[in-house]
């Protein structure tokens, strides 16, 4: 059982967007136990589409398609979609009691005919109601295959992709099982790893894949399962992890699909009933927004100094003048001082300070550009490594929120 | 002259990353003329990738393909390609010492010969040199067309884009002139934009197309012209934007291509050596994030508190336990508190504060799930507002942010 996505929309083309409801849609998809063959990105425009849908349906047996369905001029998918259907729009009223409702309670400005047009649908669909806007999601079947289209608006997708049309096709079909296992690991490079680990690749049974996925000082590896029978698919992989994991013991910190190093990190603490502070300067509070993404943060983290500025790292933290024109901003004992501070500030059993120069510029400071201190604050002990992280802002800034992560992470294991 | 993206990668059709490659390919293209037709994603399948090629070649004059040229025995692009062009591998001495040199300076695990393999490329090619990792890019030409393999980690690739695979192709070809100008507003609803700007839109030019892209309180307003008359594009967009710009002027807050909300703000504040300081609960530090990811932040921005948990509101920024007591913590009483605090202990002319209950559950709190406040004090003035940004996590957050930075841009551009 396959399945093709196509996304529909100008500003994917020219990369005014991210096209970020492919992997949401990979991933749901994949959990009720279909691959997906492809997925399409095309413009708004009319032969595009209709070519893109005709080679999906030769592809694939089930079809997600999103975007192009909002209320103006350039939103061309629902005619596109009633000229490959051989359909025509008609007026839907549970579509237009659902667009009336939204506007009553939560838009100031008064209905217009353009959205009420949203109310004309394809004949031959079957309605998804939309719950968080006004264009309705569609469902059409058409030789034993099935066409889903959504709006592009991507928490409005999700919500009809987990209420409505993963249930559909559940019912409709029977789906093979699919099992991805992750290993998330900090330290060593792809190639070392692959090396290690060679023999254990080799040996793999056929319906498990290994693929490496490096990021930024961490490699993830990915065993991905799939087969009709569950039950070998669940014994088969949980002994080719069990093999894998002592190979790569003293990297290895946990497994993605339930937890990423954050929430693992969370949950040591939660169990701990310890906490966390943050001090943070070239991350400019990144770490703070990773770990209060989660719900539940507010057990453990109490919160965090964005000590940009150097006089901040002064006034607020409490960073002596002298260190920082003695050592240089990005220290390790301007890094040091600030981590104590934070623990202090927030009375917490662990802090995080980060200080360095993201560059472009080397500016006034004394550090070169990539050049970058962290401090782990435990309750014993005082943890600071320096790392040089190159010329680009972007990654030095990311691979100092990935280090702080694992470094914190390994004093939490020792204690 | 049109291209073609191809991303290889099973990570990407099971959704476990969020191809961000072509977004870049897509603009960078754009700038230099060339209109993406289609991107498409394929699975690490040596037949799936043979197909997509042969269409992208029949679709496109330029082909860029991103993934798959890692050294690990998951990456099958390289082989793939010599399939493709009838070609085989050979030892290319000047991608072995660049892998020589990268591992002697950057990495600390010992060179393997998996490493040494990916000196081995298609005779074919013409090599590019990537600075920032050990897989080569690739320059291919058939038949009046050109065929580009790039590494799919994002700053290798960016960069081989940037400075040889562009220029390249400049060089090669003669491109259309294309030009986007996108509008940002914020707080009106697409379908009341597009009712307002109905005969504006009708009296567009052939060569220039109008999209609308909301999201979450903002409306992107896109007009895309290409032609080969440079001159034309652009005395024709500036009149267009002329004519628009009166009438949106009460939601307009500036363009896009060379702006986002908070470098507008950034600017701002520094052409009237003003500074601003943060106090965020329910946001997490994702504004100070947003400021800081823009180089050249330190100029206006002070730093920020991150006072997740209650008792950080009141031990670091002195928020009353009375007004908490008596009003809630998602309050106006107490975002005022916070925003005042911040103001003062960051010694900053202005101070956003974000109190809120981003959900998923209720919790202990009085507000609502989706209930925050909002306060920006400025050096006269301190508003604060509350809303209900819905039952999303992510996107009452998300909203947070947006309407964070419309109301201090309102209250810069009021003083």
């Amino acid at each position: 059982m396959q399945a093709e996505i196509i996304t529909i929309g100008d500003e994917i083309l020219i990369g005014q967007i991210i096209d970020t409801n492919s992997a949401f849609l990979g991933k749901q998809l994949n959990k009720i136990g279909v691959s997906v063959y492809q997925i399409t990105s095309v413009q708004d425009n009319k032969s595009q589409i209709l070519k893109a849908l005709k080679e999906a349906e030769s592809n694939a047996d089930i079809i997600i398609i999103t975007g192009g369905l909002g209320p103006t001029k350039d939103d061309i998918t629902k005619h596109t979609l009633c000229e490959y259907f051989e359909d025509e729009l008609i007026h839907n009223q549970k579509v237009l009691d659902n667009i009336e409702m939204l506007f009553s309670k939560y838009i100031s400005t008064p209905i217009s005919d353009i959205n009420r047009h949203q109310a004309l649908v394809p004949s031959k669909c079957k309605v998804l109601t939309n719950k968080y806007g006004t264009a309705p999601g569609m469902w059409f079947e058409k030789a034993e295959k099935v066409f889903v289209s959504l709006p592009g608006v991507p928490y409005e997708m999700k919500a009809l992709v987990n209420d409505d049309v993963l249930p559909r096709l559940r019912e409709t079909y029977k789906f093979p099982f699919i099992l991805h296992k992750t290993l998330l690991t900090y330290g060593l490079g792809e190639s070392a790893i692959s090396n290690r680990i060679e023999v254990f690749e080799d040996n793999l049974p056929d319906f498990i894949k290994l693929a490496y996925l490096p990021n930024l000082g961490k490699v993830r590896l990915r065993l991905s399962a799939k087969n009709m029978d569950r039950t070998l698919v669940e014994q088969e992989m949980e002994r080719q992890v069990q093999l894998l994991i002592p190979q790569i013991e003293d990297i290895f910190v946990g497994f993605e699909e339930t937890e990423s190093i954050e929430t693992i990190i969370g949950k040591q603490f939660k169990e701990r009933s310890q906490t966390l502070a943050l001090a943070e300067s070239f991350t400019g509070g990144k770490i703070s927004e990773i770990i209060t993404k989660h719900a539940g943060a507010s057990q453990f983290y109490k919160g965090g100094i964005n000590c940009y500025a150097t006089e901040s790292k002064i006034e607020i933290l409490g960073v002596s003048e002298a260190t920082i024109s003695k050592f240089g901003v990005v220290s390790k004992e301007v890094a040091a001082e600030m981590a104590i501070a934070a623990k202090k500030l927030f009375k917490s059993d662990y802090a995080i300070a980060t200080t360095g120069n993201a560059g472009p510029e080397k500016g006034d400071e004394k550090a070169d550009v990539g050049e970058v201190c962290i401090a782990i604050a435990t309750p014993k002990a005082l943890i600071i490594e320096t790392f040089n992280f190159g010329n680009h802002r972007e990654k030095v800034i990311d691979k100092g929120v990935n280090k702080s992560f694992e470094m914190l992470l390994k004093e939490i294991l020792k204690n």
